[in-house]
């Protein structure tokens, strides 16, 4: 029997292509093809056969091989890809992805029905871009040498242009992945399938999905509603008006409901609903690096004042509550620093270095008022330098219950302190506003959490 | 008479420290002192004389220089300050730029009455930054080696600190900036006067203000609004709430008011208001490249659809309209290329390139039922390459009353395209809801010239 897990983690993959068929969109091209050889001999820990069906790049046939492989991609026009299909599920190869479009109702249903008679599991058709595992480096997709860093953020995408635009994110921001999947046209693998095996992944930790539509709305709620007790799921929702919700179904030929449908069907699944692709990779990265916030008290602790005042709007703009610091915590910090004013936000004054960080943010962590703490750490205007940046990871250990986000604002400072903070827990942001919106998400899961 | 022009435009200036005092935030200090030199030095095309206190630098005598010189820029502590000050205005400087802080009470009141028997102009004290210009390559700040880009955005900062993640921004995001001022204390020139030397600047097309209170509110007001019928005026206003307000006020000294009532005022004034450091700098982009947008209506044009439906979505969020396209715009696109569906949003599909953006971009700005449009053009999973961008600005200038915006989405994919167009009119943005963000403000602004 064919299962999910099977399209992920295959040990031997064959890919299917043609060497010489005319190149066309979202149909079979020797470039795609040439592409997918790349990336998959590059990047795969597994073992690869290739099957060009002009045989200029390879004359391997499927009885020939020494094994089945268990995982076959397919890349060439529907009715050759259906015939192919069909040879490798006689052979006893039982995951598919299936990378071109194009495929017509009926061509769908003669799929769909080989699946059946041969209990297969097929993602597809039209994932164009297939699937990633940064584990074992499986990579069927067409952008050649493209592959995000190891990590434990999962991205399922009903759409090939932003699932692309989200792995070119990744690989840009350096942000750590464990799986991806395009969805294409779900004649079998669908979402639902998706959740679940991501549920179960152990290199899972946050689950993100773009999504325009949804099929078995009832049956992915319920899924969600139980795997959102154990790992954060995003969604970013494409098609929220009548008018771009018409463009969705034809986009995906899914149909796109009510936008408060969604909002209230995800609320009831323990989702959070977000507006934006950095949104979506920003608060996946807030979820995946720290937990989640258990009250609605923000304290902020600055090197400068404006940034901070920044940052105290935004709370209030998310709904969340400077935190009132406790008149111990308050006086501890004045005594030790004369001339800073130890009112929420904390303005530390420009010339605070690693130290005072240090000793302000284990007094601020340490108050129980306090649920969650707004670094801002700027170095222009300041004497700030990127290396005492070291402190915020290494006071934050000790508070493991209590979310910490870091604003290096600006441009060349963010490089600056990012070079020293990417590997660590603490995710970084390079506005004020942006690290609030994230502490407001952990605060959304809290709650969620709390809830069941 | 001192003028505020002096400030920014001064042939001679002297810098007036100490190579020996001990550093100090807001103060004095040899490293400021030594920075400021480096880059009058480097980038100020005027002469620059240096009078270190200590001697250990420069010997320079105010009465031994050839000629005096028009600015003095004064960080040594208070008193100090103010008694080098004197004697610079007995001496026939005009223009003053006192970058430290720290006064108190009676000392700030010393400085003004010197200000008002000697006429000269005084920006600050505690401007910490002090004044850019890049067209005369004056830089007070003590960033070393850091000048933006020649360009038309002027900002005015009324915090250090946010003023120092706008240079950084301007810098490391290639923005181009005319002028910068940290507007400190305000004993003297405040942000009416500003505004009016902007207002006149020909170097200057938009103003950004980040503002924490307001002085003189009334005047302010009236001045903006005679400026922003011919600039745009964009401001970010810090400390919304009752408890970012108080912080404000301890913060620079001025009074931060209800936020309704700033927000009347602004609308009252012609000001657009932002929320975000990003949104001003994005904002102030589309403001400088492009026209004001005269209608709603927005037409999108893309390679992909996902990233097109949430623009379209945006859209909506913005209280834009998805442009109805004529029937003949639309038939025209269909017969020209067979399976693009040229409803709004527009995919092109992914093998669009240099040649069909060229024509279906002229047809859709020749649509009288299109205000502005905004493209989208990724290489991930797509045929497009970097240099088919040049097509848009080339077919833009053929309609130089509708604003275009442009979406190379991703990290990579928007750094390639803008290597290609950063030298353009065209606005740049690496998401679909920065683009129509920025849209909704050409629109704006096209209001607010109608409305005069």
């Amino acid at each position: 029997m064919g299962e999910v897990k099977t399209i992920f983690e295959p040990r031997k993959a064959i890919l299917i292509g043609s060497s010489a068929i005319r190149e066309k969109v979202g149909m079979a091209s020797p470039q795609l093809f040439s592409d997918v050889i790349y990336n998959m001999k590059k990047f795969f820990h597994g073992k690869t056969y290739v099957l060009d069906t002009e045989g200029k790049i390879s004359r391997t046939h499927l009885s020939k091989l020494p094994e089945v492989p268990e995982l076959a991609v397919v890349m060439l026009p529907p009715e050759q890809s259906i015939e192919h299909a069909k040879e490798c599920m006689k052979a006893g190869v039982k995951a598919f992805v299936m990378i071109t479009g194009g495929y017509k109702d009926n061509q769908r249903q003669k799929l769909l029905k080989l699946k059946e008679q041969y209990d297969v599991k097929i993602l597809g058709p039209n994932t164009i871009m297939g699937v990633l595992n940064t584990a074992n480096g499986l990579n069927t997709t067409f952008e050649r040498n493209v592959m995000p860093k190891k990590g434990n953020i999962a991205v399922i995408s009903q759409s090939g242009g932003v699932g692309a635009c989200l792995i070119d994110w990744a690989c840009f921001y350096d942000v750590g992945i464990s799986k991806f999947a395009f969805v294409g046209d779900k004649i079998d693998v669908d979402d639902v399938d998706l959740l679940q095996y991501l549920g179960r992944d152990k290199n899972t930790k946050v689950i993100c999905l773009y999504m325009e539509g949804m099929k078995n709305g009832r049956e992915f709620i319920e899924q969600a509603r139980k795997i959102s007790k154990q790992k954060p799921i995003l969604v970013l929702k494409g098609g929220i008006t009548q008018e771009s919700a018409q463009r969705a179904k034809s986009h995906t030929a899914s149909i796109a409901g009510s936008d408060q449908v969604f909002d209230a069907a995800f609320k009831k699944a323990g989702i959070i609903r977000v507006e934006t692709i950095e949104e979506l990779m920003n608060m996946a990265i807030a979820l995946s690096k720290q937990p989640p916030m258990r009250g609605d008290n923000v304290a902020i602790v600055s090197n400068v004042g404006g940034p901070a005042i920044l940052a105290g709007d935004a709370v209030t703009r998310n709904n969340l509550k400077l935190a009132n610091l406790s008149e111990e915590t308050k006086q501890k910090i004045e005594s030790l620093y004369h001339g800073v004013d130890a009112s929420n936000p904390i303005d530390m004054i420009a010339d605070a270095r690693a130290d005072r960080y240090e000793k302000v943010l284990d007094l601020v962590l340490r108050d129980k008022n306090v649920d969650g703490v707004l670094v801002i750490n700027m170095l222009k205007s300041t004497f700030f330098e990127p290396k005492d940046a070291k402190v915020i990871p290494k006071v934050a250990s000790k508070y493991p219950n209590k979310p910490i986000v870091d604003v290096p604002a600006g441009g060349e400072d963010f490089e600056l302190v990012y070079r020293v903070l990417s590997n660590t827990n603490i995710p970084l942001y390079n506005l004020p506003d942006k690290a609030v919106k994230a502490l407001k998400i952990l605060r959304d899961y809290g709650k969620i959490i709390g809830k069941h």
